[in-house]
């Protein structure tokens, strides 16, 4: 039988949700301003350390190898992020573009361009309209706020198909009761459209750590977070995730609480990893044409990897998307999308739940099925399939390894869009 | 600049279309009838060599475990397939029923029990209708013969979601100027639905050739054409192809006419490839929902899973698909679909064109833009995208290695077909 548990539970007393986005980090400035289709935020954040993760797709923007480059000394003191022109496909001209961006937040703040980060969000293949993006810089570089709803206005001049804007943040106790914060901006309806959906994230705390710990650390949460996002498997040229440390709280994150051989607090690491998977969360709940969000977890898997791969392949599934928005407990789909997934598994051991809100039932029990037709079971499963958020639990009972996925059912709505889109 | 060419120009002279599907192939009877949602198929081939491809899916239908074992020793007289039922997720009773159903073959025919293959297709996790299986195994058993439309009756039985029956035959002129015929019936929308999508294929051919060589032929045959077809990328738990030779023709597929180090005759090679190409592009145009057959061509990849993996994921894009459906030319999706496919490529060298019948256009020449508003290659490519089958070309100039994928669009009866169909 599938049990509820609350992976997190551990950590509930040493992680709190606080106000603030990415400005919850004090000294971490920011605004966003809109015209239309075309936004840009600017975040200033002067003297922090930085690392990055960014799109393997091998078609990459101009602005991903700038920021690339300008982050490997592991210096930031400020980012400059447009919607509305991803400044991808577009030659020698879109450097230029992005280095003349650059050059004006450099004169504005001060700030060297070593120093000066770079993110576009948009339509690929057309210049950069840089007569509007040096307007909307000239006007956001005087609004520059630290407040909640400076983090609001910076998260909602980078949304492009986005229906709602993406911040978080919190606190964290760390293993010798200091305490620090970290807060993020996204963007991103899910990995998903190459023209309009790249995901941008920025993510400050006011720990002290350099560029080699922040990488670990993000890379860590990034793997159990906006890594298994999946709307629709697309992958974007212009993903973007930076973290930086402005080192405000006097705090740093190596302190004598390790986990796994790492020396970064394991407080902190789970903060991290909390804080991503929330704005995950928000990306898949905004999955273009949603109306129903998805979470996977597997549970029982012989590898880490397993348990990934399984995870999504599931969440992954056109069919089971389907379902999902069907509202069909389907739950053969789930048993086929685990099986080709890659993952070990073995048919007569496999359990399946599934659960909304505080309602659980299983659908398979050590590879039988427990919801056909006239049970009480499958009654419960169709109930449950009604709700707006979903939770598919399954147990492969190979081995002790875990993973959650995140998704969205696959709707009409999201054909429209993307039928309809035009280059 | 992208030109036409026919990869099969060589062969025009060696391979001829002819009538008969499966019954093309002398000696060869089958039958096939149908009850409402369940159909019986049977062809005896006796004292035939025989080959298969299964599902790579870990979760395995009885008959597909059955059948493994059945063909082992290489030898086989008679395949019983149903629709209706998949047999999959029936636990010892499937084992069961899968021999009871063989069982009866080999009383009717009086045909050893280890020369009859069996293979099922429809729902999953529900025991098989035992008393409606043998009172069409019954029925059909009386109808058994070599002609066409007996070859279409048995194609038309084993259908599920197949919104129509396929079937084809050629006759290929050897190395040696002898001839030989080769025929099939399949059913499958596209390796798509683990419910009721699976993908059956029986091949016949009068050609002498024992089981090695035929395993041999048919794997490079299915690389190139079922491995090439996708709908929507789930993959069933009953896939089934079985590549039989009954020696009719007195013609062995061994002759002096080598390609790449096989003994395999060429032409009967390419004859193979062209048939199992043409049955896996009625699959694809049969995909669920799809109003548009898409063919992806990858060119000068540096090795030929390079091109594969391309096209497949060119192909596989819920976002080019959504853009086909919508007829939209949409050569931004098409770059960022085989950048992070994980082929080899440089977004400066490649090239894109799209094409149906006699129409092709460039989109994207050497990394630069061609199809952009206001140009006649947009005008043209427009218009393209309003026929009903789209070939879109991908140069990557790397290397020398082609692959060609097949698919459909992703429309709004895709989803629905999908999201209203019940467990």
């Amino acid at each position: 039988m599938i049990t509820r548990k609350d992976i997190h539970k551990d950590f509930t007393d040493k992680i709190k949700v606080i106000d603030g986005g990415i400005c919850a980090v004090s000294k971490v400035k920011v605004a966003g301003v809109r015209d239309g289709k075309y936004g840009v935020s600017i975040i200033v954040c002067k003297n922090s350390d930085v690392a990055g993760v960014f799109t393997s797709n091998k078609v990459i923007a101009a602005p991903v190898e700038y920021t690339k480059n300008t982050i490997e000394d592991g210096k930031l003191s400020a980012i400059i992020a447009n919607s509305g022109n991803a400044n991808c496909f577009t030659g020698d001209q879109g450097v230029f573009d992005c280095e003349a961006t650059v050059e004006i937040i450099s004169k504005i703040f001060e700030i060297p361009k070593t120093e000066i980060a770079t993110a576009s969000t948009g339509v690929i293949g057309r210049k950069m309209p840089m007569d509007i993006i040096t307007r909307l810089i000239n006007q956001a570089s005087e609004v520059l706020e630290n407040s909640n709803n400076a983090s609001i206005n910076a998260a909602k001049a980078i949304m492009t198909t986005d229906t709602v804007y993406k911040h978080a943040s919190i606190e964290v106790t760390l293993g010798n009761n200091q305490k620090v914060k970290i807060g993020g901006i996204c963007k991103g309806t899910g990995m998903i459209a190459p023209n309009m959906g790249t995901m941008l994230c920025f993510i400050a705390t006011d720990a002290i750590a350099d560029q080699k710990i922040l990488k670990e650390s993000l890379k860590k949460a990034v793997d159990d977070s906006f890594n298994m996002v999946i709307v629709d498997g697309d992958e974007s040229t212009n993903d973007t995730v930076l973290f930086f440390a402005n080192g405000e709280s006097k705090n740093s994150i190596l302190v004598n609480n390790k986990i796994n051989g790492s020396d970064i607090d394991r407080n902190f690491q789970e903060g991290l990893n909390v804080l991503c998977k929330d704005l995950a969360k928000q990306m898949a709940q905004d999955g273009e044409g949603a109306t129903k969000f998805i979470e996977v977890e597997v549970r029982g898997a012989k590898s880490k990897s397993d348990a990934q791969i399984a995870s999504k392949s599931v969440v992954k599934s056109p069919l089971v998307k389907s379902a999902v928005f069907g509202g069909d407990p389907n739950w053969g789909r789930i048993v086929a999308a685990v099986g080709y997934s890659g993952a070990y598994m073995d048919p007569d051991d496999i359990t399946i739940a599934i659960s909304s809100n505080d309602n659980l039932v299983d659908l398979v029990l050590d590879g039988e099925i427990l919801a056909f037709e006239g049970t009480a079971n499958l009654e419960n499963a169709e109930l449950i399939m009604k709700e707006k958020s979903i939770k598919i639990i399954i147990d492969l009972k190979n081995g002790k390894y875990n993973a959650i996925a995140y998704g969205c059912d696959l709707t009409y709505d999201y054909v429209k869009i993307n039928a309809e889109y035009t280059t």
